[in-house]
């Protein structure tokens, strides 16, 4: 579990209690309230979970050995750029990925909920089936809710054998390589935007790049990088 | 929803507000802390759903209209005289009574749970997966789980929408150009091999690139090719 931005430190007890209630231990913080997060971790029957968080300055560092970055939306599939899954369906995908490999669900502010620059880390948001005229949960209840049906039974059957794949940090390499690319062929004006950029970083997790082909495609992208370079300083 | 003898304030707003999120909008309250009853139903941004809880001062009062009373409760079956379902199961019972007829669903207190005399009142009871080292739920949460998963639709819901995926042409030529990129980066050597070739040819083929992205990518190389072409006729 991957809480951005929190400032509650209510919720942030609430999230740690439902986790320990099904059985989920590893709680990263990105970018907290400070105080928020210095007064949940010191409030009476703080978890040990609790303590235990591990703090990060920006999601791309809390979710680079993660093989699967879920985010979580109030909003339905038309007013965001990626793929929305049904809390029910997404789960069942998490929970095949989750025996061999690492998987981040992100949460954002009480507030605002994730921003679109969070949002690019994620492959796929997932959404809980609320009313259309009150769809925005409290946090600590919608980690809940998330958390008993990730740990729900699976359907017999076997897992589908996969490659492994590659994880948010290798991801995240050839990103920034691809976008020295883009700036050094002009192919992006010296001033292009953010949101081109998020455009870009979530084109290249759609990929759902295999490990052996993010390796392949990373050298491939350096040697360009290296020629384009080379060639312009003659 | 009928809670019994509940003590703090913003657990009471919490399950108003995951009651509203999931359209269940009667909530019935037996002998709450009055304070916190009062408190509740004043806080800013509570909802009309608490101002318009109804107060009880016996569980057979809150209950007499409904055609099956269902008791929540954190320990196992061996603990309680009750037969106890778990969530998934129940709330399946449960759906299938509602059409017709009441259902109340119960919560105790907090710190106690519901009481023999409480649950005296219940056809059956109802149980959360919870981890056996740490069973007892925030009410809230509790709550909301249930809520969800009695709404939760019999089937389930249907694939995620998928975008049109490229094809083969548009992937072979996107194949091409990168070809020519590699060859005049030098990634590739001059005599490289046809099976070198293949690799990449099956590499582009597992991105299962959707059309928008093939476009978008066909671009990228192709202001590469310009580039580095450009370049080294300097």
């Amino acid at each position: 579990m991957v809480l951005v931005s929190t400032r509650n430190p209510l919720n942030m007890g609430a999230v740690a209690r439902a986790m320990s209630n099904f059985g989920v231990f590893h709680l990263r913080v990105v970018d907290p309230y400070e105080v928020a997060f210095r007064r949940a971790k010191s409030a009476v029957g703080a978890s040990e979970l609790l303590a235990n968080a591990e703090e990060f300055s920006s999601v791309a560092d809390a979710v680079a050995d993660c093989a699967l970055v879920v985010g979580t939306t109030a909003v339905g599939p038309r007013e965001v750029q990626h793929p929305v899954r049904s809390l029910e369906d997404g789960a069942r995908v998490i929970r095949r990925k989750l025996a061999p490999a690492k998987v981040a669900l992100l949460f954002g502010s009480e507030k605002y909920g994730l921003s679109n620059n969070d949002m690019s880390h994620c492959h796929w948001l997932m959404r809980i089936p609320t009313r259309a005229e009150h769809r925005s949960m409290n946090l600590g209840q919608a980690a809940a809710i998330c958390l008993y049906e990730l740990v729900r039974k699976g359907r017999p059957g076997g897992p589908i054998e996969r490659k492994p794949v590659a994880n948010a940090a290798e991801v995240e390499r050839i990103t920034t390589v691809l976008f020295d690319v883009l700036r050094f062929t002009r192919y992006w004006n010296p001033g292009s935007s953010k949101s081109t950029e998020e455009k870009v970083r979530r084109l290249i997790r759609r990929l759902h790049l295999e490990k052996g082909d993010a390796e392949v495609l990373l050298g491939m992208l350096r040697q360009v990088l290296w020629k384009v370079n080379v060639d312009s300083k003659k």
